[in-house]
């Protein structure tokens, strides 16, 4: 029984220290390991199947909105990333710089891209002439560098996969309309598939995207408290077109500047399913996103019919992801490690079952077990699969709210981000002074001014000032 | 009418020029365009969905046979590289290096990966210690950089997207048999999916991957009688493990090297099918690839019932991929475009086959057209689709056969090569010193030794010795 444990035992406690808990279940999950380059992750079988999971989901819904996936180049030569100017003022002192190809030193030297609007802009100056031609509503799945100084798996690393949509527009509106039918995509996918509820809102012009005249974004809450931006789509007006030169003949002929949209999402989001859901166990996995949604483990496997039994019920269970787990360790290894994984379902099943014609379900994210007959089993394991997809949604949602303050002075809000990790909701009068000075007391930055807003109070909480609009602030990831 | 045709006359006849023939079309049916940064390419949506199938076809037979999906950094340390000597011979003058991240020099530069082997050793070395982890096998689809002087779009650029395949064994039995089977499964894919038939055999030693042992292709001949090399699976033996140190401990508790292999397919398949499938009027796809199987053009749209019908064979196609034109352009200009595009079957459907409840089919790949009934459309157009797919097999292979010669002198190898573009069959002794003079004389290359061997003569068609192996030698992209 000691060896049993020991898969759990060597996992930190999450109330003990978060970080280490964090650091232990991505090694323990096997979802992704340190790289000999420094700064770069090694994404494993267990994290990478998360990550087709999240594409293929994404890239459906993606499809359905019209959009067409292409691929641009790695390589961005330095004259066209300062076309831009906030743009390259953002991305400069972070990207990496390709100056030699084989033996050669190269005439420009190249970054590998940090993103890939300037690529993008590069390409609809020479292929867009014609209003016929608009719009433009391209993504590409890829890779990207920033060299962040200090990283963390998932969650800041030097190089991400991500999907990056790059659109081009007649009109303004259009783009608007864009921008926030897919910051919608994004939050509805993260509570129908990922289980973890967002805030919509817009970004203060301090933190939006270099180069964007609107940024939205959904914010979520980790269990530690901290929150993440989880997904963010950026309005640029016609701001590149104009750098760029983009211009279209109107069905008038008059030549037009397009309006441009970007809306990305990050392999961050393992880490954010990682750090709402997980438990002390380890991993807690939506069941719709889950690589494996059940596992069997069969009980004294040596017994006959046992093992038959297994792959009986895996053979009911046919549309589900299902794995029986047939290896020669112990069953209560088995049980460890699939909890460790995060595998939403676990079926029991045993001599003494079969004899009742029975198995046992447990459930990954409440630890109830359900007896169920054999006879109804698939029906059985859909409707927990549903129920546990809920639930998890529900708590997320109810720990989001139970950790999301309100402050009206600055007093008190100074002493909730101190004392009180989460959310802090409080009125802010729009000047950058004042979010300077409440990150410097606090270490929060303004995640976002929701669309849902609410009059807490007609001042601002820092300067006192008539507030403009009411923002959640929060340590971030 | 004039405007119709300008689509199909702006192509140079594959007769006439064949490299500007593959250009045009390239260019004409929208499937890439240069890029800023020279030598790389935009992949534009029409040829990235054609990618997206390759990707989608291939993945799901990797992971039959147990294949696990990874992602490993883009970037390589070069004392990383440096670890295998044949290796990096191989390569380093051929890699983009990174010696800045951001504002500051790096202590060591990074290589851009041109493949991954020296980073999935790595891995494997830290990741591998008994023989419970055994077999790994693993791949990642992703892009690669080469920095090649001359480039042509999908066939040689400096970045092209790849899976590769990296696996470890306990065996060089095991090894072997996965490096084999790899290859069966991309030669199988190229006939059953891309109708391309493929010659499967071994590389001579002078044409093998830097740091294989033994390297396993399949060559494939395209229109204008120039080889392809279509896929390539290295057996590594254990030489990269001594290398790296990749050891396990076996059931006997000793200490044992692992046995390794890689393989890979790229988009370079791309330029394939448009070079054997294609003609004049451009593309041609296979229809178990093309993104659109079947394009519905009404014909005198405007006419009452025409639009409602062309959406109502649609609904009776759902099971295809299907699209209905209803742009404002002319049927002459849709159906040059559908050609142009490659789609394998094209609808027309006017008020006059209204009457008679029947639609027109068109075959891309032979013109032939087809009256058939609307109630039993669906029907006809599935076995049309099979038609298709197995007649350009066939015919791509009946052209592959006509052009597969045999010399046994090397003034009449010398003849061939020059005079009748396609394969030679010739017997070889085995050396390289004759690999490099039939270069010199023809330009032409060895491109395997097949598995099917035939004894064409006793001698070695260059210098006269005893041959030991028959070799196909062709000139090649």
């Amino acid at each position: 029984m000691a060896k049993d444990k020991k898969l759990v035992e060597s996992i930190t406690s999450m109330d003990v220290d978060f970080a280490q808990w964090y650091t232990d279940v991505v090694k323990k999950a096997e979802l992704c390991d340190y790289a000999s380059v420094k700064g770069c992750m090694v994404i494993k079988p267990a994290g990478y199947a998360i990550w087709e999971n999240i594409q293929k989901e994404l890239d459906s819904r993606f499809k359905e909105t019209g959009v067409e996936n292409v691929y641009m180049p790695l390589f961005i030569p330095e004259s066209l990333l300062e076309k831009e100017k906030d743009h390259v003022e953002g991305f400069a002192p972070e990207v990496a710089w390709v100056t030699h190809g084989g033996l050669d030193p190269l005439q420009e030297r190249l970054c590998v891209r940090p993103t890939s609007e300037t690529l993008f802009c590069d390409f609809y100056a020479k292929d867009i002439h014609s209003y016929r031609d608009l719009p433009k509503v391209y993504n590409q799945w890829c890779s990207v560098v920033r060299w962040e100084k200090t990283t963390r798996p998932f969650l800041r690393s030097r190089e991400f996969l991500w999907q990056e949509g790059h659109t081009a527009h007649a009109t303004a509106e259009e783009a608007e309309e864009r921008t926030i039918q897919m910051l919608n995509l994004y939050a509805d996918f993260c509570e129908e598939v990922l289980a973890i509820p967002v805030v919509r809102g817009q970004k203060t012009d301090k933190e939006k995207f270099a180069g964007a005249e609107a940024t939205y974004t959904i914010e979520s809450l980790m269990h530690d408290g901290k929150a993440l931006q989880s997904g963010t789509s950026h309005n640029f007006g016609d701001g590149f077109a104009r750098a760029f030169d983009i211009q279209y003949a109107a069905k008038d002929n008059s030549l037009q500047y397009v309006h441009q949209t970007s809306w990305g999402m990050t392999t961050r989001m393992i880490g954010a399913i990682i750090m709402v859901h997980g438990d002390d166990n380890g991993l807690v996995l939506p069941p719709r996103i889950a690589p494996t949604q059940v596992v069997i483990v069969p009980v004294q496997m040596q017994k006959e019919g046992v093992l038959d039994k297994a792959f009986e019920i895996k053979a009911a269970l046919k549309g589900f992801k299902v794995k029986v787990d047939d290896t020669d360790k112990s069953p209560g290894w088995k049980f460890s490690e699939s909890e460790m994984r995060g595998i939403p379902v676990r079926v029991e099943i045993g001599p003494r079952d079969m004899v009742n014609n029975e198995a046992v379900l447990v459930r990954r994210d409440t630890h109830e077990k359900i007896t169920v007959s054999l006879d109804n089993i698939a029906e059985e394991v859909e409707k927990l699969l549903d129920t546990i997809q809920h639930d998890m949604l529900e708590k997320a949602r109810a720990h989001r709210d139970a950790h999301t303050y309100v402050a009206t002075d600055l007093d008190s809000f100074v002493d909730t981000v101190n004392n009180k990790p989460g959310f802090v909701k409080a009125m802010w009068c729009g000047c950058q002074e004042c979010e300077d000075k409440i990150k410097e007391l606090t270490a929060a930055t303004s995640r976002c001014m929701p669309f849902e807003q609410e009059q807490l109070s007609d001042k601002c909480v820092c300067c006192g000032k008539p507030a403009t609009k009411m923002v959640y602030w929060g340590r971030a990831y």
